[in-house]
């Protein structure tokens, strides 16, 4: 499987199966897996606590920093299955909302919130 | 777009353009995207955090959630973007170490973390 | 040290004088100090992730809940050091400015936040 | 108030006198509060998140940085409270476990974690 080849529906399908296969979908409940994505996001972020001091050797980092980007992903997908989403028409709903948030001309650079930049430079 | 049909390199491309059309990719370091990946999740997280009391209507809830879950995807792929990692194949190989992590004989029905079950039931 | 008699000002400086025998406070940025505040929230959620299902050991349990709440405040006071923070005036402020948000006589028995209270019920 | 004159324990008073006259207690479970402190503990890191940008003016910010520490720390209080748990004392613990953990002679001035020390330099 590849970014390329790959639609989230698959990585569903793999899912689904997973967790059927052991009982788990019945705690899958949307505040339980809200709850996971948020750790599972720190256990990444983690990675880049103290980054700048080389204390992990590169080849190891690279390896978790991969597996702790899945898990934050397959959480989600489980939550998403959990609540009914279907994530791509989200993520593309919400480009289109960012698109209209952000108009090339006023954002062009600047990394204000879409309500300060409508406020004008903050200084 | 829906899962069925988005592979992750169509979002991904998606953001890119997005992204190359403001300037914003001089911001996405990984350590600024790690970090939004967590403000994200956090901001999912929060639509959970008093939810047994339903103040939220309901259908505004449903929507904010898939807005919600739409940016933690939307980061993460930036993320990856910035790092260089295909996020389906991170996914597909976590699975399957999932999978010998956690075999069906003894997880079946039971959430301890890998190494407790190998200890044995905790009580 | 116990709640009734430690003012805060006990623990900073135990932890200024822990931090300067190791050279530590030169990590110690408010950016790295923030990240690593959310580190050690989550890993504090992490206790109560599927904590329905009591995996954990109940005494256990409550050892781990202790010493992952006392690194949240470590954490943070060495945050506040970072930024010049007198966190005890920033908490009395924070509760007289929620008691402004929040009268007793509309918010009594509801979570909704202050500026859904000021719009009337929800439904 | 200030760090140097405040026992933890008047916090905890006066935060018990706040949520008792809004009859907010009944919400306040353990499993709800350590959602709310990554919750807040996000928000604080939301701050520094494109930080380098400055697109906060400098004042602004400092005020809302010490809202927000304050926050994680109410929120912690009521954790506590909920557990049972004397913060003053776990932080008093956790301090010692660290310095026994992280003795002077071999932690000085690195930052890998106790368990990466103990098996000599990354690199």
């Amino acid at each position: 499987m590849t970014d390329a080849t790959t639609p989230l529906a698959a990585l569903r399908e793999e899912l689904r199966t997973f967790n059927t296969e052991r009982d788990w979908a019945r705690y899958h409940t949307p505040r339980n897996l809200a709850m996971a994505v948020s750790v599972e996001a720190a256990e990444l972020l983690e990675l880049y606590l103290w980054s700048e001091d080389g204390a992990l050797p590169v080849e190891d980092r690279r390896a978790r920093v991969a597996t702790e980007a899945a898990d934050v992903l397959l959480t989600l997908l489980n939550f998403c299955a959990s609540e009914g989403i279907d994530l791509a028409a989200a993520a593309e709903a919400k480009i289109a909302a960012n698109a209209e948030r952000y108009p090339v001309a006023t954002s062009r650079g600047r990394l204000e919130k879409y309500d300060e930049l409508r406020r004008g430079p903050a200084r």
